[in-house]
């Protein structure tokens, strides 16, 4: 297998912004794919202004949020309202496997670029495109951003303090979610190509996404009739399962049967009366009275540092772990063996770190090859190597700010 | 295409046990993949015992929780353990396409079924394995829980109330995105061997999932050197753009720019004096005086129904929708539109509904076709038609518990 990986020979056009779909093409790319990011002439992609800043080698603003979701891409600047445009694009259809798009539903075909008329163009064309709410239904038109699918996809309702409010997840889980059913819709497809000879179009919705997420909490709610409540970090059905306060941080201990309850009152609380006590002996018991088993673990463990506590828990069998925040994680030697964030160089922003990708393949191992490029770096490269335009052909679609 | 899907060529051997693996395989079956699920003989998947519970035909508690998980699949019943399974175990390896398993690293080793043995027998075996931590690194073979990835991987640390505690997402959100994650592996695999006419390993850990999932949390605290704290539902660099209270509930409004703020203003609040109220005027004022624009939005829209609220911010051209609880969710037209939940018949739970796939493929459809199936259901069809044994040789399995 070559250095560039399993998805070395598919041609992925790229229309997305910000994170949705540039997030599922990053992942594509990291395994291979020639991702092409096609981007608006003179502004490109919204990010490109998004913080985190750093003064680059030109003593501008330049985004390291940009620069983190689009390494290993190349872009193309392409003003796809022009009719020359739209020629250049329907050109490069031909030679793509994969379009993607994150536009509002009907914008593309309005552009006279739709799935209806690129797969004229070309039947192996696989369409991929991710929205607020899909492509379908009485809300396709509506604008949707990655909090209102954690709000309307139920996320929220079952996030957050008991009593408290309805709380979001702390990362754009919706758009995450939303490009990683896109990234599984569309090497689906390509195996249905195989099978078929045919494209066809993959339709991811944010809101979707976000429900298939909430995994079993429809189930439960149908069966019982109770909208399961906000329970902070624990569970409906286990205990102790949660986070308790130790000397320096918050630790997770996850005691979830009876087994391990006994060795953590045996082993780690030394407080083997707590088996037998009318208040613990089973988990309803236990579920009931967590704050007293909450209490006699907090006082026991709190003069413990998180490590010391994990350490000891772990060495009596009992999963345990620490409540990291970002430092602590890059610190961690597990995410470093994981190779989960990568140095790299970038020609104008000088010493960066991205993130690694988390699909581990070991023989095509995904890899961080090139920087993510200035605006319209490879306008050139892939007019050339794809269509066979010459210099002076591109230099005037410049002039005429085509590209 | 027929009406299995997409990847109706592809025989999974799924070990997966309760959520990660299970919800791959899930996804995988509803695109059309024949997967085999090997269950141990006796008790099967750990969640045949997990709630919510129906009184069965047979007036006994049964799980909804595996009747949702594992709609699609067929159920053989093996104990690796002993001789006769794990020979055939290798026997179905060799006509199989993937293996998933979600053991901690080493147990599939110990057995003899590791990934360098299984590819000895079939070199074109992709093997999918999920674990908490994944096969490398220091803490490859500490146990393994969706909350200890939440709580390593970053994703508590930064959800939760302004100086509140961390907060998990509330649902198993680490084991879906590992779930999610293990399904991009696999079908990234299965592509790279129509490269090179191998398979190959594929390794996901929860942890590494949540890292990814926290996207640009990192790369933001790398350059300010701040731990991005807990902001409730509010952005750090976006205002008003929150969760607001309404007569019945909480919405969304997300008005992130110039434009759309003076829109709110205008239209939406009829208070076009705070467009040029000092505090307000831009981005960094909006931010820094947000709960006075809060109460202003909440005092106008406090007496109007979230329906209503939404609809008319909408119609404003400004993005907004409900919180939704998940009977909200289950009764909402776009939901049902999208077939995110699905009723079927089950022969002993009776009519339930199941979660819908969140991948939309317009020719080849995802499709829900078999209830979950009993335990060892299929032990005989299976081995009968992959292996060609006899009813009776298949009765000598069983009576000697291989089955």
């Amino acid at each position: 297998m070559s250095e560039h990986g399993a998805l070395q020979d598919l041609v992925i056009l790229d229309l997305t912004r910000v994170l949705a779909g540039p997030f599922c093409t990053m992942m594509l790319s990291d395994m291979g794919a020639q991702v092409i990011k096609i981007e608006v002439p003179g502004t490109g992609d919204d990010t490109r202004t998004y913080p985190p800043f750093r003064k680059n080698k030109d003593g501008k603003q330049e985004s390291l949020y940009y620069a983190n979701i689009n390494r290993n891409k190349k872009s193309l600047t392409l003003n796809l309202k022009s009719e020359e445009g739209k020629d250049i694009f329907r050109r490069l259809v031909k030679k793509a496997d994969i379009v993607t798009e994150n536009y509002r539903p009907g914008v593309m075909d309005k552009l006279g670029l739709g799935y209806e008329e690129l797969k004229k163009i070309n039947p192996r064309l696989i369409y991929g495109s991710v929205s607020g709410f899909g492509n379908t239904g009485p809300y396709r038109l509506r604008p949707g951003y990655d909090i209102l699918s954690q709000a309307m996809g139920g996320l929220m309702s079952i996030t957050g303090a008991v009593g408290g409010p309805p709380t979001r997840a702390g990362s754009a889980m919706g758009d995450i979610l939303g490009g990683l059913h896109l990234a599984i819709g569309l090497l689906t497809a390509v195996h249905a190509r195989t099978l078929t000879g045919q494209g066809q179009r993959v339709d991811i919705s944010l809101m979707d996404s976000v429900i298939a997420a909430t995994e079993n909490t429809a189930i439960k709610y149908l069966e019982s009739g109770v909208i399961p409540p906000r329970m902070g970090n624990r569970y409906a059905a286990v205990s102790p399962y949660d986070a308790f306060q130790v000397k320096d941080g918050k630790i997770i201990i996850a005691a979830g049967n009876q087994r391990l309850y006994e060795k953590l009152c045996n082993d780690v609380l030394h407080r083997p009366d707590m088996i037998d006590d009318p208040r613990f002996t089973d988990m309803e018991g236990r579920l009931k009275n967590q704050d007293d088993i909450q209490a006699v673990i907090e006082d026991t463990l709190g003069e413990l540092t998180m490590d010391e506590a994990v350490e000891l828990i772990l060495s009596k069998g009992i999963p345990a772990g620490p409540i990291y925040d970002v430092s602590q994680i890059l610190d961690d030697p597990q995410v470093k063996a994981r190779e989960m964030f990568i140095p790299m160089e970038h020609p104008t922003l000088g010493s960066i770190t991205v993130n690694g990708c988390a699909v581990k393949l070991e023989d095509t191992k995904p890899s961080v090859r090139t920087p993510a490029p200035a605006l319209g770096e490879h306008s050139e490269e892939i007019l050339s190597s794809y269509l066979g335009l010459s210099p002076e052909e591109v230099a005037q679609l410049r002039e005429k700010s085509v590209l």
